[in-house]
Parts: C-alpha cells; structure tokens; sequence
C-alpha cells in the first residue's frame, strides 16, 4: 500500500431540516450568492428553506447551471460575481451545481484565461469561500475540492481540484430527494458506484481496509437503490445513498491505493460528443473496460465477485465474466441502457475519442496500459 | 437514523518515513514541547525522526507521561508549558500520551481547577494547538478531540472532548510498531475492536453504510491482528490495524447512529480500581455486556454473527451465543484473559463499581437499561 496524505476538512450537516444551520456557517455580514440549475429547487421547498436561513444575508442570485456546466454560463456568473461584489458563493443543487459554484470561487481570482484552470497546471492562490446544499447525491462533489467543466463550443469536458474550492460547509438532506426524477436518481446510483470501482478494481496493495470500505459501499448501493426508486418516501434508502456518494469521493477510499479512472475518461467523450448523462456513459463503458483489462483486474474481479455478488464456486473465468454480468446487470435493473447503440452514437465517434485521447500524454488506467487502440477495443465491445 | 453533524479537520499523513512531513505543519517560530512516555520512542528510531523534523525549531521535552496519563503528571505538565513559554503541542506515542497532551493544551488556558475539564460540563474557550506522531494505534485519539485522564488518588479515569484539542496534524507511521511488545498490540486491536462493537452492536436505525463501515473495520482486525502478532515487519498487516484504530473512533462510523458505551464505562472502573490495561477491562467486560443484553441487541449480534463470522445457519439463539463466544474466543487466541479471576480481581470490587456508577446521572448502554443492578449481573458474569 502507497503512503497517503488525508485531510478534508469540510464539514457536513446531514439529516432533514438540516439546511437552517447554514445561518451560522456563513460570516456575518458577506454578500451571499445562490447559485442553482434549472429551478427545481423553487418547486421542492429547497428554495424556501435556503432563503429563510439568509434572511439575515444580501442575497443574490445566479440560477440556471445546466448539467455539464457549461463554461460560458459560468463565466457570466464570475462577471456577475465582480459586479455585486459578492463574499460567500452558495451552491444548491446537484454536482454541476456545485461543480460550477467551484469554478466560479476559483476563477474570480484567476488572473489568466479561466479556461487555463481546467486545462493547464496552474496554482490557484486564492477562492471566493463556498458552501453547499445538496439535492441530488452523485458526484460527491460535496465533499472534496474538485469540479467537472464542460465548453460545448470545443465539445471539451475537463475537470480541477483544489482544497482553496472545497466547501467550508455542506448539507445533505435526504428528505429533497422524494421530487427527483427517476432519471436523475439512476444517475446519482450508478455514479457512485462507477467512482467505487475506478478505486476498488484495480490491482491488490494489501490495504484490506479500503476494500471492505469499497465493498461496503457497492453493496449499499445495490440494496438501497432499487429500493429507493421503489419508494421515494422511504428516507432511509435515500439517507444511505446520499452518503454513499459522499464517501465514495472524499478522498476516504482512495488512500494509499491505485486508482483507474479509464471509464470516466472515455466516459467523458461521450457527454462531450453526444451530451449524453454522465453516468449513463459510466454504464455504458465500465463493462467494457472490465471485459478488455480482466486479466490484469484478476484478483480483484474475483474478490468482487465474491464479497459484492456472492459468487462463490465455478471456473475463476467464469466467475470473472458473472461479477461484469451482474454489474451490467445491475445497471439494467436500475433502468438505465448501456449500450452505446442504445444512444444513438454512430460508429464514428469512436475513432473521434481515440484521436482526441491520444494527444493525452499518459495512457490511460491503473497500469496505464490503455491506449488509443484500447480505448477503441472498449468503445467497440460497447456498441 | 439519526440526523448528524461531521467535521474532522485533523490533517493525516501516512505511511513509512512520514514523520518529516512535522516540519511544514508547525508554524514557523513556535517553540515546540514534545511529549512522550517512558522513552520508547529513543529506542525505536521515532525520537531522532523527530527531532531531526524540528532541527530549525526551539524544543523542550516533557517525558515521562504513563500509560492511563495522570493527572499530577499532566499538571507539571502544564507548570513547565507556562515556565517555558511554549506555543505548539507535539505528543509523540500512544493514545495515553496523545491524551496527556490534549489535557494540557486544554488546561493551559482554563482558569479554574483543571480536573474540573473532566468532570463538569465546562466550556473550553482557547486550546494550545497540538500535532501528534502516533507509535501505538489503538485509541484513535490521533484523529479525535478526546481525551482519557486518571488521577490514581481518587481512583478515578474520567474523560472530555472538544474540537480546540483535535491535532492539527497526525503522523502514522505504521512501520514503527514493528518494536512494540505483543502485550501492546493485543492491546490495541482488542481496544479498536471494542470501539467499534459500541457503535454498532447496538439496535438497527436503518444507517446500512455504517453497519458496513463497522463490520470491514472488525472483519480487517480479526484477520490482520494475528498476522501481525505473528510477524511484526509485516507493515501490511501494521498498516491494516493503524488505520482501523483510526478509523474507529475519528467520528465516521458514531455518525447518525446510537452508541452503547456500557462497556467503556465499567472497563474505565476495572482500571482505576486494579490498574487493569484499558483494553483488557473492554476484554473482560464485552462479552458480559452483550449475553446480558442478547434481547435487547438480538437483531444486530445475528447480523453480526452472520456478516463478521460467517454464521449463517442454527436458531437464532445459538447463533447469537456463537457470536459472542466467537468474540471472546478471538480476545483468546490473541493472548488476552477475559476473565476478572484471571487479574485477580475479588468479588468486593463488584460492589465498589456498582456503587460508583450508580451516581451517574443515567444508566448506561444505548437503551439507557444497564443500572446497578445490570452492571453486577453483568460483572458477575465475567468472574
């Protein structure tokens, strides 16, 4: 196992009713602006309880953060930020929410293009302070310093992390969940469970902990969600996926072991070429990546397996190929396709991901042994 | 389950060689008082690690601080902080010295009696900052604001917590602990098992990540303790048993969740009574607790039965006695006794806890049901 650093400092408020504690979290005396997407929080009450708990704030808005973020909608929220003179960011919503809440903070003080933030290693020296109010658990983005960004003029999905973007505060309060659309709650289970495995399945350090954390969070997921899309009124399934989210990417399980990532890279091609959900590229290319790289993922596939699915007896290659079954499977059930036919992505587009990847300067995974023609290899077991 | 709060800002470093990572964590120009304990750490290679971390600092050295830290130890402690004027913390060692630390940097700024941080409901105002450099996991005082002080003249081990005493930093070197004694790290497998066991065999409220978290923490003890008792350069198996003692008690898995605790409580009197090791009381006391509560914690000993030791067939009572004598087993084969005869404990005593214990101001145990009476049935059980 790797040596590792852990330190997240965010603090997390969870439970229902919870959002009035952000009075008390936030200086006495800033500018506040609440940042949200497409309104859904005026209709769940979520809206009425954030304002309630600014009453004693200068409020201002800034809505319409679109899924993928789009860079030139938030580049008018870092204008809009300079022109009212703005001291503490808010977002409320799901992970594109706070994802562009987090480049804003970031990009206020960013001298340079704030593109460069997002595709070149610059040091961030100073953040507007943020904090959060989740109401849809996937990304995780709650609890850590990164953000995904997306500029449809390029057709470009990139990402950053910086502890200067993590949130001061957040909250999680699974009682918002019973308005979301089944859509988004497939999403938000598959996510995590796709950021589980690109830190679970990958090759034995000997951290055994990290394991059974990972484990322990699959198999949460797996009995708390369909239960959960059965019946949006029972909080405890809600409860027990939104902090799955959060633990899946707070740094918990990735300590001191190696991480792959090759599902969300190649993933993330396909939302910046088809715009289609994050997640549901997640579903669509971690069966292939599993398939193509199983005999470097051996031992892990097999503990998989067996600590996750149950599957106990047969030929290891047989065990092998039920773990990625069930896993597909598994997305199925849900109600989520993954198939890239199912998407309508013409053959074509895999030849667009393997240039645009190969200009990468490493390949690709644990091993960093997937290339352009891996990635092609993936891309077409999933057509 | 229950709504809950989680902020913990201590900042880790782990892994071989990390100690140095000290030199960046303390703010330049603070003197710096180092703690220890009986001088292990000069024997071990920990003390010159240190030093040579602080080589740009001005150091004092505080040595000396038993294991079950006491207070007149700690109150020349905190004289000799005030003579040197000190300004930052480093408790060097095991949950005993990073407590005796904790104590002071609380203490130091209280302006009355300083027993009174342990025994009445004060408000800590200001706390000297501290960091920690851990060579015994056990009590997870690394990654927590609490603190255990005894004072062997009233025969008392009482307890506070708060955030100014969490570390700003704690360095885990698991391949320090390749020179502790076998009775130190029976010690702390047994104590990180028992922290857990508290808050998780308890009643169900539905939280099914914590109850995962918690079996992977026992599950991992239960398989890497007698590997590393077996073969102390095994810095897996090392690493393994630090980062389930810290995670044990840092906060994650207490969360939303109800806790017993009835065995901390009447393990700490075994201990200010007949100087019994903290986690030999817990082994004494464990399973006493739970055959005399196997009603009210029949839902989770089955689970627990089932998830941690792979009982999944009988009635239901013979798989809850199996649980709990797997558990006392496991204290065994580690070398522990878990019976008070076996420390010489007479039966007088029994009556002394009792009577101790009843003028806590509620019963103990996560039901609020273990009250004198419990507590004797429950002790004579264990004689």
């Amino acid at each position: 196992m790797y040596n590792f650093k852990f330190h997240n400092p965010v603090k997390i408020f969870f439970g229902k009713g919870e959002i009035e504690k952000i009075t008390n979290e936030i200086p006495v005396g800033l500018k506040v602006m609440v940042f949200y997407g497409g309104g859904s929080i005026k209709r769940n009450g979520v809206y009425e309880q954030v304002m309630a708990a600014l009453k004693d704030f200068e409020v201002v808005e800034f809505g319409g953060i679109e899924p993928n973020p789009q860079y030139d909608t938030l580049r008018k929220g870092i204008e809009m930020v300079r022109q009212e003179k703005v001291g503490f960011l808010l977002g409320v919503g799901g992970g594109s929410v706070l994802d562009g809440t987090k480049f804003i903070a970031a990009a206020y003080y960013y001298d340079g293009d704030p593109w460069d933030i997002v595709t070149k290693d610059v040091t961030l020296k100073k953040a507007i302070p943020l904090g959060t109010v989740l109401t849809l658990p996937a990304t995780g983005s709650e609890m850590n310093g990164g953000a995904v960004i997306s500029r449809a003029s390029t057709r470009e999905k990139r990402s950053f992390s910086s502890p200067l973007t993590l949130p001061r505060f957040s909250v999680l309060d699974p009682s918002v969940m019973h308005s979301l659309p089944d859509r988004q709650i497939q999403n938000g289970i598959i996510d995590t469970f796709v950021h589980v495995t690109e830190q679970y399945l990958t090759y034995p350090v000997g951290f055994q902990l990290q394991e059974r954390f990972a484990e322990g969070i699959l198999i949460t997921l797996i009995e708390q969600g369909p239960k959960f899309l059965a019946d949006k009124n029972n909080y405890n399934a809600a409860a027990n996926i939104m902090w799955s989210a959060t633990m899946a990417l707070c740094g918990l399980i990735s300590t001191g072991v190696p991480g792959d990532w090759a599902t969300h890279n190649i993933g993330n091609e396909l939302t910046a070429y088809h715009n289609i959900d994050h997640a549901r590229t997640l579903a669509i290319v971690l069966p292939g990546v599993l398939q193509h790289q199983k005999e470097m993922k051996k031992e892990r596939l097999l503990q998989y397996g067996e600590h996750v699915w149950g599957i106990l007896t047969g030929r290891e290659e047989d065990r092998i190929c039920a773990a990625i079954w069930k896993t597909e499977a598994f997305f199925h059930f849900l109600g989520v396709p993954t198939h890239l036919r199912d998407y309508n992505v013409p053959e074509s587009t895999i030849g667009l991901i393997k240039n645009r990847l190969a200009k990468l300067p490493n390949k690709l995974g644990e091993n960093q042994d997937i290339g352009p023609e891996e990635i092609e290899e993936i891309l077409r077991l999933r057509m």
